[in-house]
């Protein structure tokens, strides 16, 4: 009954030992299956002490899991607060409430189409949505404020047109291109997305194991739940990876990240320069609404309730101070290519070239970050004709991201002169509702989609493709595609005409 | 039995002998336990004597409240008609009919939100509108005619998309400015907004209190359900205060509101010059529409029905023939900063710095008065290029009211040249579900919300802001923003394809 | 029993005899308590002959009524045929048939909310909706083919925004203007609208009564149900009157009417232009769809159901070989001035002042004929502009009708330079529900807004209304505009991702 | 028992025998009474083993009818795999299982709307959509991908508004023009479709006798279910049919059919340009999946179903290298003249002039193919003005189709140039909903309102059209008349307010 931390080095833990240190005088959590004493630790919390208390004295596993990489705990907390293994036969299982919504959920997993059923990208987000987690969901779909951006995202591509050419012979059609001096079999690469494990327990690499499959390449994020090395390590032959950068503040932690990505083979560094601090997504802030809040007391702005999903939690340690003058010592300590993430204007873009940086991605990280910011593709139709004019346009590779969900969404990108498109949350939606086939499935789908686009409208190669494919004249007619303001609509009470009489009154 | 005027002084009066003077031809009410005589009254009473009538010799305080300052009855009832103090406890308490919609609504009460789930001004709204009394939700809510401008104030804002520029250091972000001298923590005011006991018992003294909090200024509204000095008590330390002012037509009148506003502090004088007649807002006209009107004989045009609902009631002192040649009398009997409230095209705000204004607030008064008005944001796009020509930006402030809900949407404002904002509504809807902790958390959203999207467009203070930030291509263009015409859809009966045969025919 | 029909003169017919004369080879009806023999006349019937067999020996009151003048038979049916009057007591009574839609009507009759409770135009369309009898809603609500041009005519002044002028002294506002030389109380007249008794037994002199006392103008239509000398002698003091007309084939009856016209008083021919053939609308063809469609053999084309609707059955007398050349002979007639109603391009508004006419009206005929026509507001916008660049503004009054609902509709047409604006469903709808006091209530509410409109906008008097109170930018941008396509929409299925397995399965 | 395939030419097979044959081992079907072997034609089949296996040992004449013209066994299956005629008396009627959806289908079609009460072309697709099967609806009316350019075809009519003329003489109105040198009654022509007894089992015969009714060309599809001489030995007189024509892989196929085509009369070839490959069609694609992929395995993308609806099935043997060069050598070998169906740009309707052809028809195929095309009536706009001002608009014929369903439409197009319109799935809904008669009715209906409409706008004849009847300003705002992106909204889960508090909390 009295086991100091001492003698834990050898002896199991037992699960009713740990329970008693359920507060936050003592507080200690089990994670896969090893004990930890976080009470220091608790206000150091990025995602705030409260999450961490709810499990203190309990096995935080499920929880803990996605949204931390594998070595967090070895780095960030010290080796003495390290309790060692627990019996965990003797851990008291939690009896959970039953939660109708999980109920339902495992009920519609059930009943989950078979993979063959998808037809294209938005099957597999049908699917996702049906059978995910709740918060996972949330995290993965929601955007920033009133989601108009992530939504515009994909309207965006619809505002665009194609002027189809006839009569060229069609019956070889050749997907491949070239990207940062890769050879990839279809101009799209699989983008940085956070927290693979909220989706499937393998996390990340399964997406690594599906690019490995259709030849185009994987950019690691940052926010990963596996760590970096399982990524690189589930890699196969000559397959390729780009490395997704948040920088830290501290730059030696930077320094090291790259180097050590250069040292494991990785082609190209995209720094993220559309987060200085990560958005604010509120139906994932309010998916983690729940006891956390409800004891706070009304006393205002001074207690403003931290809890703010897991983008806050996972980020702080970003540097808001990034800025032009870091790029020459980027270029200083790397070798690989360098490709900013996140431009959204096109004076940027020229500011990169000048700057010497690879490549640009036009993009407004998903719509998770500023909302109303412009799409990927309309930034792009304002980038292309000025660096023409310019005559930069060789000088830098031009990629977009955001809202691609159909291989005509793709060709319409290439066209208008982008090298290739990232492609995030449809991957990791395959991903989440049919593991490593859903992901194989959906690049295939993407494949034949865009076979069978290029026929249609008479190109053979992406080097066929140009703008004088497209009719692009209302791409910035943002009045018209905006979508639907949300919230606005459930607050408003549209107006009525006269009411019937009571029948009483007559 | 027999109390004459006179001994009421002494006596307390009973319920009972009050009961008796419930006609037209002897009309006494109760307010706040004190009776009053108002049959001479009842043809003078801006609301028309229906509404009185319906608590003759009966405690009117619950409707009475909200729609009339303290001071209401020492200024416009001789005290000759003040009966004096009423023994309340034989006051029969009137068995209210079961409103079906009060019951449901005090079920929606005990089952409110707590504070920490609004994540942003729209949610107030959203509890607001379920917790609120139905009249008072009316009057805040309502706008005029078709509620196409109330609607497109926000909208309008979605029609703008941002431009942000990547690489630029925002650790440190100020979001503080200066708005007619006074220094603010960020570029919005709490602009006036009448009836503020509708939403919440305290009245607009809640908002000056968060205004403190928060360091911004509040606008003091005339029609406020506080008195003035009530409000201005309210105020701490060197808190600023502005007067918003409807002209009457009494100029001896005004000239006393204002001196003394002067005198007690306030800093700017915001004249309205929108409202030569409150507006037609028909949600509220209904909501107030009840047995008052049910033994209206038909008799057409001549017997109008005139109970218009509140504004109408309030606003009935407000001089039509105000005029530009009534400025030069303004700046002659103070010395604030005087600033027209309501200006709507680029040659008035070139006229009111010709007329030696210091400001002007583009609006359209919420959407309330003139419908398919154009909304501040989209007159801003008119006006600043235009005083830019000129080369008189720097000689106005010029200030934008309507629609902002969001920190994006000021710094929409600001971005193309506003000084602030004035945000009316959602403090009150804050106010009217949570009180003053709905107020300062509305208040720390939208501060959270700014310091996050200044740092992702890449600016650190508001001096930085300009329209290079900003696609603004598409804000004129009603024709697609326009809001769907609500009352013409409800009387629409769609198309229909044929009908089935009856089976009987068979 | 054996009633010849000389002895008819004299002694009443029994219902029994009536009764025997039910088929096409003898065809008896009883109309206003005479009885017609119509055998003869079946074929000739503009309506088809199987509308009158459903009621061949049976009294056919109800529903000939509204749909023919009261002077029709005398005019079109031989004195020979009138079998004179009719012993109505023994006329038997047919039980119809429990309609549910209709039991459902009445109810709602009795739940009609009062007068009072309609505060816009839209209110009476919102309740004649729920009162009308279905076939007589069916007519005056629908429109040709899709609706899109019916339901544009008022969403195109929603295109339409203001630009208020402040600070203007609007104490005394002035809504009158003059119409063809008649002084009116505000810029609207009742325009021609076919079978008011279709909505009210008493017809058209309901709106004479209505437009007398707003002072505003009545237009007569030439398919009125009342007959033309009825409404004439329904107006009192100096009221004014205009006709409407449609142009028959036999000129001689045109002459006649129209001379009968000049001679009772009327002040204006207003010409109809747009209407060479009554519209198909579909509702009104479907609303008339019922046993006697049903026993159509299918033998396509040769034999397609005429019973299209009351529009058609009314109108076959039109010409539709009407044209320019016809103008001299209508100037030579009358000194009435000439109005061309239903123009619809500025090359016919400059001809038609070639031509010597007095006036246009511009309209689609409230979108009862030719679908995806442009609003009148909307072609106002092209003909002013270019009326005065060649300098013709002043030689011709222009007036524009359809979808006018609020005074803002009006106001924005006298800003871009119409003289009045014509309204013709609101009124009926209002005349349907509510009666005379529903006519005097539409047009008061109409005083009432336009007054306080005018007020918003900065103008005292109509006079000084002018363009540069509105923003018309986008009032041709139809794409975005356009109403749903309702009939499109009913078709289509939407498309749906991946259905999930059927349980059984598992 | 043991019948040899040889004495089955004289003795009938017993169905227990056939029914042995029902594995890809040995797999007979039966098929219009007779039986044959298919086991080595099985990894053949363009549609795939599964489907045929399906009915191994069964009758299949059901399913096979529709898609496979009469003579495809013949040509097809080698004489020794006939097993000659079945004793249909011994064959075991298979029990199908309760197909909910068909049941509810038979109930419809016993409450089908007559004829007569389809008052326009949508009213037919609303029947046809009620009592069609379930796939033969999908393959009708399904497109490529979101369906955007499917839908858009009909709406993009709806972005042109009119410009009537007035007092125009239209007492007489002649329809008639002339196609490629035939004179018809209207300016349409019943173009291609494949597979017309999926909608009834005469086939596209039922269209032959419709289109000699009207004096209306037909166009011949390639993949009809009827041969091509069936549909040529249906027309009468001197009734003109085209023929559609997808080019072969082995061109003396091709040049058979063309060669035989001509010397059966057909007096134009429409070489389908837009479908080297035929389109994805998600619908269809999801209307075939049943248990054919429910056993697939979960290995990706190696095994992608290939069961993608039937558009797939029966397209394989079209050339994706046909190409410019090709069209001399389509004029060498016929005399008919040459127009090439699917041109989407003007540069290649100059292309096809300079090579000769005699026309164009700008068509995206219906929507089926590639998604986010422009609709013909847009490509129309952009090509005429072109075409004028280089001269050539009388060196080619322009005609259109895709999305025609209103008599406006056809006028519209004709306004802008072309020739004529063709409308396909409108007169298969009426054949599908009430055979001949349907289809007879609907030709009826567009000449109907095409009198009415030429009337309308001011025309008596066809080549009095011109662009001066259109306002086209705003037809290629896409932007705005972009059809919702449905599967996207079905996936996203709209923002909600704040919940409110579980009851259980309180």
């Amino acid at each position: 009954m009295n086991h100091s931390s001492n003698d834990t080095q050898t002896v199991k833990l037992k699960g009713e030992d740990v329970a008693k240190h359920n507060s936050n005088e003592s507080c200690w959590v089990i994670v896969h299956g090893r004990a930890y004493d976080v009470t220091e630790f608790l206000p150091e919390h990025p995602g705030g002490p409260k999450i961490i208390l709810k499990y203190a004295g309990k096995d935080a596993t499920e929880e803990y899991s996605p949204i931390h990489p594998p070595d967090t705990l070895d780095k960030y907390l010290d080796k003495s607060k390290h309790l060692g293994e627990v019996d965990m036969a003797t851990v008291e299982v939690e009896e959970k409430e039953e939660d109708p919504y999980e109920i339902e959920r495992l009920e519609r997993v059930k009943r989950m189409p078979i993979l063959e059923q998808c037809y294209n990208l938005m099957d597999f987000e049908a699917v996702a949505r049906r059978v995910m987690k709740k918060t996972a969901w949330a995290y993965y779909s929601s955007g920033a404020d009133d989601e108009i951006t992530m939504r515009d995202n994909h309207s965006a591509f619809h505002r665009i047109f194609f002027r189809p050419r006839i009569l060229h012979d069609v019956e070889n059609i050749d997907l491949s291109t070239t990207m940062l001096g890769t050879k990839v079999s279809i101009p799209f690469y699989v983008t940085a997305t956070a927290l693979g494990k909220l989706g499937n327990p393998e996390g990340e690499v399964v997406l690594t194991r599906g690019a490995r499959k259709h030849n185009v390449i994987q950019m690691i994020p940052t926010l990963a739940s596996c760590s970096f090395d399982e990524i690189v390590d589930a890699k196969e032959g000559d397959q390729v990876q780009w490395l997704q950068l948040y920088v830290n503040k501290d730059r030696a932690i930077t320094k090291r990240i790259i180097e050590h990505a250069e040292k494991r083979g990785c082609k190209g560094l995209f720094i993220t320069v559309d987060a200085p601090q990560l958005g604010r997504r509120e139906k994932d802030m309010r998916s983690k609404f729940s006891d956390v809040g409800s004891n706070v007391q009304n006393t205002g702005g001074d207690n403003v309730d931290r809890s703010q999903g897991a983008a806050r939690a996972i980020s702080s340690f970003i540097d808001p101070s990034l800025s032009w003058k870091d790029i020459p010592w980027f270029l200083s300590v790397t070798k690989m290519p360098i490709i900013l993430k996140g431009v959204q204007r096109v004076e940027d873009v020229i500011r990169a070239v000048q700057a010497g940086c690879h490549g640009v991605v036009l993009s407004n990280h998903g719509g998770r970050q500023l909302d109303t910011a412009r799409s990927g593709i309309e930034i792009l139709a304002e980038v292309m004709p000025e660096l023409r004019r310019l005559g930069l346009q060789d000088q830098i590779e031009i990629y977009i991201d955001g809202g691609v969900r159909r291989a005509t969404d793709i060709i319409k990108a290439v066209c208008l002169g982008a090298k290739g498109v990232g492609i995030g949350r449809p991957f990791l939606y395959a991903m989440s509702a049919y593991g490593l086939p859903g992901v194989d499935r959906a690049m295939q789908l993407l494949k034949d989609e865009m076979e069978m686009n290029m026929r249609l409208i008479g190109c053979n190669s992406v080097d066929q493709l140009g703008p004088e494919f497209l009719d692009t004249r209302t791409i910035s007619m943002h009045a018209t595609g905006v979508p639907p303001d949300t919230l606005a609509l459930t607050v408003y009470d549209p107006l009525a005409g006269p009411a019937e009489q009571m029948s009483s009154k007559l």
